[in-house]
């Protein structure tokens, strides 16, 4: 049994995330591994009714606080009832934002970045991936394909200005500094194809 | 103007609490103080949104840790935004249940004390109540009273066996012990009426 690995995407608005993780999902399960997609928040049936919760409404629905407690619990669930057990089996689990985006954007809000990895721990055990890939982008450009993509229907977090994509963007490139053996920054302006040949790049050690 | 107050009332399935709630609201109006009643899980608009996911469905449907942290988001925003606002205008705020439920039923299930007040902390800066009011009667009668109440219809807590509502009994004795102050042990299985005055006798030293 091929051992499970972990991979999750990450970046801000409108990188490209779900694209590429189709594009990547596809390629590996050709070379005939067991591909599991999913995203956060959400991924299990619990995660997804939490999830509602979190992308629907007003940006001020809630305090960064509950929200970073939401994501939490939301995380605890999706781990337990389909991450976990599909590392078990030896699958690729693929899985669109996790912790470090709760970081990034939580922590754009003033949450410390500790806090946050402590309910990480407190829910989830602290589990981490295997390798993070980190779709970066000009913001503006972000929030111009995110407009074009949702048609007015921005979620509660692509609602927010300029600076505050910023911050992310910022936090990102934090949590890459920190963690560069996990963390991998992938530039993401440029062809579909370019940008699945760099994030095979980034995952090659990985791959059986 | 009354500084304000912040009471809860906490204990087993069927003890009474709901009904004392409403007697010692109306002793306390009649006395000419700014009351109001809420509830946990609830009492906002979100933490009520919250609150169906955890009352409803299954009672594996969700993981100890995962309910904790579910607790603690409804708890976060129940007090940002009605029982801060109201303690700050000088109301008395009578809640039923509050953080010390959660120590008691997420405690019955293995989950460590210290670690829910962490959680209590990071989403409400631990706000505890000027005095909370544990009602006591014996565990099995209280499983006849809530069940001829809720005709069938028991939440997902209420559904789980006589060990861990024992348990959650001999928690709230714990919190109580460790708590003396705060936390008073009140005998319910008497009249109605023979309970509300234990209770205003537990808060005379409270009262204007």
């Amino acid at each position: 049994m091929t051992p499970g690995r972990f991979l999750t995407l990450e970046g801000g608005e409108g990188a490209g995330k779900s694209t590429q993780l189709r594009r990547l999902a596809a390629v590996l399960a050709d070379r005939g591994l067991d591909v599991v997609v999913t995203r956060e928040p959400g991924g299990s049936e619990g995660a997804e009714a939490i999830r509602s919760l979190l992308m629907d409404g007003a940006a001020d629905r809630w305090s960064a606080r509950a929200e970073a407690l939401l994501f939490a619990a939301a995380r605890a669930d999706h781990i337990e009832r389909l991450i976990r057990p599909a590392l078990d089996r030896g699958a690729w689990v693929l899985c669109d934002r996790y912790v470090d985006s709760t970081r990034a954007y939580q922590g754009a809000q003033g949450i410390d970045d500790a806090a946050i990895m402590s309910l990480h721990r407190f829910g989830s055990q602290g589990l981490l991936p295997d390798r993070t890939l980190v779709l970066r982008i000009d913001v503006e450009e972000g929030a111009r394909r995110a407009e074009a993509r949702d048609a007015g229907a921005l979620d509660r977090f692509a609602q927010r200005g300029r600076d505050f994509h910023e911050s992310v963007a910022a936090a990102f490139a934090r949590i890459a500094a920190g963690e560069p053996e996990r963390v991998r920054l992938i530039d993401a302006s440029a062809t579909p194809q370019v940008v699945t040949d760099r994030l095979l790049a980034a995952i090659s050690d990985l791959l059986p």
